[in-house]
């Protein structure tokens, strides 16, 4: 018996080859990051944009689209036709651009890249602007010409790759309440924390004790390890596939802090493809969400359940195991020192309250560049400007811990960074609806009952991947749309509470 | 100006792009090896599926046949000329299997090399047997598809893959010579060492410790660690591309040796990728000449120089310092211990001696299997048989350590075994020629000045590539083809002089 959807099903085979080769692509940029060595980097770059080549010109097969047009018209279940929505998603952003393009992107940004990672430490912002602009140049171009297909303005065009249906409209108002009570509540928070005496960890802690420890944690927090692994990288990440999911951290002797809250993050995002669903993986449809989705399982598991105070409460006695019992371990010291707000340079290490203030820098900041109200050269002027006015910190001359921080720019990844934020105000939903659902929540957590947590988020989100729009799929969770609220509320109750 | 030779430039290009491919083909498999957890087993190998049937397809395209003929009548230099000649190896071997045999060769040996990871340490040989069966079925139908495009015979056709223009007449006459004076051998030096005092050392020897050696040993070796790296395996090998070697190997805490003499033994591998020329990296004429070439190196590296009594005398302090000062490795016990000849049922532990009777067995029951003479049922008492009489060992109902010690089976490497005796020879060859040439060799390498050796290699092996035929890079490298005289020269001189 012959297929009652043959367009349909060479699609959906044309995407499972998708993913074979994405497989490979996704392992190579892992590696790229975990272990390759410095003279390797050239002939990766080069392999990388083969692939990329050969993605894309599957992607714009014109008998693809021919495809796609008459599986439009086959009887199709809702799930199909789920995966045939995302499909069109998909063709429609890669049949924006050329071929020639999307090989310049992958080849500036992997010579930038390369390039930042000794400019950086040598604060050389001189050095980055001459393979940044590369970078910039094809960014603008993919963005005008993604605009003109999708009629939406040219930041809107990029950002809408991370978080499809988000508009620059809705962030700005978003952004804008956040920046009116942003610096209020920053304020209250360190006044009531003036007094609090916190009692800082002493070091050193061996490399091996800290791994020893994250991965300890990373089990506690359900990483399956049968399907996945944690190595080093200067930019922790979680890679790798669905079937094989790769974080990376880094670990400094003279702190356990970041390296044991980055993993906890890294492992959000982890566990959300790790349960993805099984059934049509390579499929669109099967894909997480969104970006801000996926920054909300991470801020779910670092941010809302990391500083839990019953979590922490289960953490002490680990760290005391790892590195010997000391004063600073004891649960509320712990508490209080992952809670604590100090405005600083360097977002990666912001803590929960501060960070969003980073994070509307950067939009407004990549915003512009990609709109050409602004050009590379005027970002320093700005980020001072920016960072003094939004955490009264003087980043003037210091390029290494300012705009050369972070390897989204370098990477061409403009139209991410909004998802952070937006990732925090969902993360703040889910626990909110979590309460609502399982009103002992927090005396589970407190107990180290975190299962009902975590099929509560494989349930209403890993589980659901792209099956439904975000705002369907918050409804579905949460039975409302995105809602700042939570975010406003959570942050008032854990710091001003 | 256009060029004068569009048509070899259009072969170039579409080697050029396979060489991109291959680097990502690579890498995976590297990464299944040293790191993949084992639920990512089945997306591994559907992904590397994909990227043979893809490298296939692009090797089999009737547009590069016709290129190729073209490029034939072009105005080509002498290194063009070989590179074609190469491309026509490449593609007669690629041409002879339908892509779908390919497919099922890759999935069959992925499946099986998986099951046998398992099955091994269970010595469980009647499970290996039921996927067993499906690898040895396809390599079958492969030699017969190769056998009637080459004329050659069905194990002949395999083993050319591996060593162009070697055959079975040729291995039958050098190997039946060796089992002539083999246990002559065997017997003479084990009589002569029964008398020796030898010191076992002491252990255990930590993990980071033995690697902090083997990398310290690479780097005498003159491995470049910003193109490569040392990481851990089941079974050790040589991986990744030419511009980022990835090696392996594997530690026990009681021994260090195995670890040590095997990382030397990659090394060899290693500096030869490292080495070959850059002008034409990707283009088959760059790649290196044969498998048996490549032995010559790693066993250059391990056998010649890792056991010269020299480089042993260098070696010694590094494992006091590595491990603590204890007598046994004071160097002349180091240099007793590394050339004890005794008689067991490992291959890759062998001695220089006894290995090659290894190989001898291996070569009988491959070659049989392949040429339909035997069932794989029958390897089991062919293996104790032959085991018996070469050596002397019972191996009677012990498949762990009997045919299923190695991945070659598994994997479908049909035809490579007797390159290790080959390049046995070989290296014996190279390092009388380089007596030859430097005849202070033996003195330089007891002081540790091993550049003029690695300088030899590189001028004569390395960098000539598959510039030559094996025969005409032997000539030229040594000024006589393959002569197994050296071989027997070596071992007498080392264990009965």
């Amino acid at each position: 018996m012959s297929s009652p959807t043959p367009a349909y099903d060479a699609v959906a085979a044309t995407y499972t080859r998708l993913h074979h080769f994405g497989h490979l692509q996704s392992l190579a940029s892992w590696d790229q990051s975990a272990n390759m060595p410095a003279k390797g980097n050239e002939a990766r770059a080069a392999a990388l944009a083969e692939m990329a080549a050969l993605l894309h010109r599957m992607r714009t097969d014109p008998a693809l689209a021919a495809q796609i047009e008459r599986a439009e018209q086959e009887p199709l279940s809702e799930l199909q036709r789920a995966n045939l929505r995302e499909v069109g998603r998909d063709w429609r952003s890669a049949n924006a651009l050329p071929e020639s393009l999307v090989q310049r992107r992958q080849l500036a940004t992997a010579r930038c890249e390369h390039a930042w990672r000794s400019q950086r430490p040598a604060n050389d912002w001189a050095g980055f602007l001459s393979h940044f602009g590369d970078v910039l140049a094809v960014a603008r171009e993919e963005a005008t010409l993604l605009a003109a297909q999708t009629g939406l303005s040219r930041y809107d065009a990029l950002m809408d790759q991370y978080e499809p249906g988000m508009r620059t409209a809705v962030v700005d108002r978003l952004f804008g309440d956040l920046r009116q009570w942003l610096p209020g509540l920053i304020r209250q928070a360190r006044e009531r924390q003036a007094g609090e005496r916190v009692i800082e960890p002493t070091g050193p802690f061996a490399v091996a004790a800290q791994r020893a420890l994250c991965e300890q944690v990373m089990g506690v927090l359900g990483f399956d390890f049968d399907a996945g692994r944690l190595d080093v990288s200067a930019h922790p990440f979680c890679g790798g596939v669905p079937e094989d999911v790769r974080l990376t951290t880094r670990f400094a002797e003279h702190s356990f802090i970041g390296s044991l809250m980055g993993t906890i993050h890294e492992t959000g995002h982890g566990r959300y493809e790790q349960n993805l669903p099984r059934a049509l993986l390579g499929q669109p449809v099967a894909q997480a969400r969104s970006s801000a989705l996926h920054e909300s399982q991470s801020l779910s598991f670092e941010m809302q359940l990391g500083r839990h105070p019953g979590f922490v409460q289960r953490l002490a006695p680990l760290l005391s195991a790892s590195f010997g019992s000391q004063p600073a371990f004891d649960a509320q010291n712990l508490h209080r020192l992952l809670t604590r707000v100090r405005p600083g340079l360097i977002r990666v290490d912001a803590d929960e309250v501060t960070y969003p203030a980073h994070v509307i820098l950067r939009y407004e900041i990549e915003r512009a560049l990609i709109e050409g109200e602004i050009e590379a050269a005027d970002i320093p002027a700005l980020w001072d400007e920016k960072m003094m006015d939004l955490l009264g910190v003087d980043s003037r001359g210091n390029h290494k811990d300012g705009a050369l921080q972070d390897v989204h720019w370098p990477a061409g990844l403009f139209g991410y960074f909004p998802c952070y934020t937006l990732g925090a105000m969902y993360a703040a939903q889910w626990f909110a609806a979590l309460r609502r659902d399982l009103p002992d929540l927090d005396a589970r957590i407190g107990r180290g009952d975190l299962a009902p947590l975590f099929n509560w988020l494989r349930e209403r989100i890993w589980s659901a991947a792209s099956r439904w729009t975000t705002d369907e799929l918050a409804q579905r969770a949460s039975a409302e749309a995105l809602n700042p609220a939570h975010y406003r509320a959570h942050l008032e109750a854990r710091y001003l509470g």
